[in-house]
């Protein structure tokens, strides 16, 4: 049996420690062939596959990125994307794919899945937002980021007495900033799943200062002040509909600024919370999900998803897991509500 | 109403960070007062309490260690220890006792639940063994020190071409060790519920060696080799009637080297393990452990422990949690074993 | 002999080392007593001191930030200003000052002692340019937490096949932009010291990509194109007549991304490069410069600053230290050529 | 011109970082040819090398250990060992060696270079004991990974209110425990340069146990008590007759815990301490060393070793520098007594 592997969308730790364990399992367990699909689907649109053994996966578990390359181009969206996609498949005799990817790759994944191709797929998302599953690699290592981030900047914020606004990743969800706004100590967690109210926020900053503590507030780049409270020139609508603005954490630090007479700062983390090598947590769930992604291609249980349900790796059916995103519950994130303000 | 803090056992990162959130939302949502108690059981022995409130929780989230201080005094072993505990809760009009601590600390909390003394339990241990919760805090900091030590040993290794033994925590559970050597690329992984046999380790040392790659051995403290592996000198009992060793890595390191003819050498990484500040994950876990024992407390439910159950806090009746330990389970162990030797 | 302590200017990784080692030797060493005089010169200036002995200084060597509090505050453009200080220290009795700060603290200093007032100086700026010492702690933890960003953004950059720009700390020089440039192994280094062409910039981003190698810009915040090479809208000029972009990195990746046709992302540091706990290099370099300190104190000899100069502490004149800014050498930068484009 | 590298000796985390910048700049400014002999000398003796150009160095920077592996082989104690050295040289072509290495290592090069062969030596040691240089590469690194282990050995200490001793390495030279030491704030430092009175130690334990403080003891691992005080079965003498105890620091913790009824408990630090990636100072310092080295070569400036001398690198004889290890110098030392008991 020749198993095709790819990695799609952003860049993730743990990818590598997936593609390590689906290799190391497939050829000493099952004897099975691999082939590396380069940059995702764009790899098998324009025919681009490399060899994929033992001797290539050594030393990998530890690094960030993917040795595959990825991108976020989509098959379904091109002409004879699927015929292409069928032809490159066949012309290297590959039997079945582990497809490694979040919403979108994972949704392109379903459909190919529904059309026929035989394939098993790993959720992949700093962001947390996979359904199905309680966690997906990457995401600890992007909370251990963020929070270290933060412990860092408790201090300056207390040296000056300043408001600090921390922008964390995530674009639909809030996963990230609940997380490291929790570990780090943050007075102000802001997500994308629940709109806030600008004067809110400056009040719970005025009451920290009012405790001589310098206030940190962190933000989801998805968070958005209720409707009306952002002027038209700032914001945008993203495909859902809800307001977007660029540069949130920009817009609250200037609006902090006014609004309370104190000092604000804003750091904007960025891609720093991606990259890099995986936290242990991220390279044991990334490793099991490799793992149990080749038993599933090894039982011919094609068009599921692996996935952690407690300390277990179970197998989801794709058109389930990516039929919506997951997102923050509310009743998790009043949870903490006595942190705030 | 006026609750008692007090932590046992082994210090372990995110002690504070649960006493800072039984105390911030017990005094903030429910009014409640608090007094810490110094020393654990050994505090309530010899009457030694302190006031506890929102200012002097302030700042500890991201510390190690615990502010209350720690000891493995078990009071029942002490005459009158029971009169003397009831004695001193009744002297601070103390209500509910809030318990933060491992096997041992919460076996002692079970007993004195049954006796009547209105109490909730929060598991601790870095060893990750106590029943009925999928983690406890201070487990994942471990491993993830454990897992950088490993990341660092490799380069010594393969540069000297050598096998290296890496020691970790683990007395009667291979939790660390297993999670540690999956996460840092080990070769072998030996824990207390599977007794190894030396030859075969040998063997696994060896066949690394021949593709041209330095061994990792990654030791629980805890385990041993199968009977009749070791010559009596080296040898104890514990109290399960295991075959214990002391210094099972410096052991395995001097067998690897005499029986393959190759340089070994250990590394033991002791309290490292158990201190300083914990991770994202840990500050996550231990910070809803303590808002949720406080819930438990205020709604009078008594004799309980709180748990982590997939991504859910939930309560479990100490009894049941302290009649055993959590072992690893040995479907879960072999799910690795194709990294092995 | 009663000493005043103060921290002048932006937070800096080391400050608490400093102040815990200046009163540690004075009580035990000389007995002196000490006030800390509260947020840098305006302390000085509204009367606000704290009392400072060796319980307040226990356990701060590893927290970042600093217990006094700082400020930007220059005494000199406030009327009276001289005044004020002058009877703040004599309303409690202060007979010396230590002052640790950076240029501007120092530059007051420099004339506060040329006025009659005794005081000591320690030079301290993450930027690492003040004259007269090899090093200033704070900038080698800056540069750690740069070059480990810079560590994570390649596997991000290398995934994708992009361009990164990294916008690092430096106004006015790029020590930090140079060093994490070269731990990082950046292939474009921007310094404010030499106005870059971009033309030449994109030319060696373009010579990465044709060796299929993902190319990492480091930028001080401070560097600046040549002139002519930015529309006006864009620039503006620094006290020192240097042209100046708010937003160097943004704009770097614009142009890199519109000239090459390659994906071009940045990613700008911040404030973490400023806060947490310091490095161990910087904890002995801050501790050394305390004890010393305190020693010219003893000897009653004012004026001066304490420096690095290889492995030795010494004494400059604050005069001669404050004269000028410490701007990187060329014949250091073109030391790293042969890793440029 | 051929340029042969070699790196011997324990590994150190920078090795990497000096061949890269040996064969970047050797390639790219000089046209150099070059190639990598395995496992130190012993790569000479029995003529293994290995291709080594710029694609074999990309990527290495941020990496531990060293690609052309390491030894401890002496090829003056080999009968023939200059010949086979020259005759490896000769049907290589190679026209000079940069030799990476220790006090041995280059005390080896020092007596090759006295009987004709070109090479420049470039100084390797965690220890940072080599003389003519004010710091070697690898000792930042382990100086950092010291102490953060101190940082978290703290918590512990002051959760169970014991004495810490912490065993870092240093056989010869005391850099790592003195500097770790100031670092992590112990309250006793112990060096090889200093036989320790063990009563003035259990003083100083006791004493910080009378001010309700934890200690911490830092030891280096050849640190050894005075004539008298330790048995003689513990004991043996080194290669310059000093008292040698193996184990040290579990020597020392017994002794503690004995004469002062507390606990006290060990941690030998080990290996951890010399691998896994260098700090960003470590990579500067190796970088600039590899640059420097090979400009000496183009210059046929043989027979020096480049060295750190404040900011500068410059070329000491290697004669010279390999006269006598580099101590801790007592004033050094006695600068810090204020912190100590």
């Amino acid at each position: 049996m020749r198993v095709g592997v790819l990695t799609g969308g952003g860049d993730c730790p743990g990818l590598n420690a997936v593609i390590r364990s689906v290799v190391r399992k497939g050829v000493d367990a099952y004897g099975f062939d691999f082939v590396g699909v380069r940059d995702g689907w764009l790899g098998l649109l324009r025919d681009v596959v490399l060899p994929l053994d033992i001797a290539r996966v050594r030393g990998i578990l530890p690094r960030g990125g993917t040795i595959l390359g990825s991108s976020r181009t989509n098959p379904l969206t091109h002409e004879d994307g699927l015929r292409r996609v069928q032809d490159t498949l066949a012309a290297h005799d590959v039997d079945a794919l582990v497809v490694i990817g979040g919403e979108d790759t994972l949704g392109v994944a379903t459909e190919l899945s529904r059309r026929g191709i035989p394939l098993v797929g790993v959720p992949k998302t700093i962001d947390n937002d996979v359904s199905g599953t309680d966690y997906t690699f990457g995401f600890d290592t992007a909370v251990g980021i963020a929070t270290e981030a933060i412990d860092r900047l408790h201090t300056t914020a207390e040296s000056h007495m300043r408001a600090l606004v921390v922008e964390v990743m995530g674009r639909h969800s809030g996963w990230i900033a609940l997380h490291a706004g929790v570990a780090g100590g943050g007075n102000v967690i802001l997500v994308p799943e629940r709109p806030f109210d600008i004067d809110e926020v400056c009040e719970q900053v005025k009451n920290r200062f009012r405790i001589n503590y310098a206030p940190i507030v962190v933000v989801a780049e998805g968070a958005a002040p209720k409707e009306g409270q952002v002027v038209l020139k700032d914001r945008s609508r993203d495909e859902f509909g809800h307001v977007r603005l660029s540069g949130v954490g920009e817009w609250l630090a200037r609006e902090i600024s006014e609004r309370t007479g104190k000092d604000a700062r804003t750091t904007v983390l960025g891609h720093v919370q991606r990259g890099g090598t995986p936290s242990a947590f991220d390279r044991w769930l990334a490793t099991r999900f490799g793992l149990h992604a080749i038993d599933a291609v090894k039982d011919g249980d094609f068009g599921v998803m692996v996935a952690l349900q407690g300390t277990r790796i179970v197998r989801v059916p794709l058109a389930e897991a990516t039929a919506s995103i997951k997102l923050v519950d509310p009743s998790l994130y009043e949870e903490f509500e006595v942190f705030f303000g």
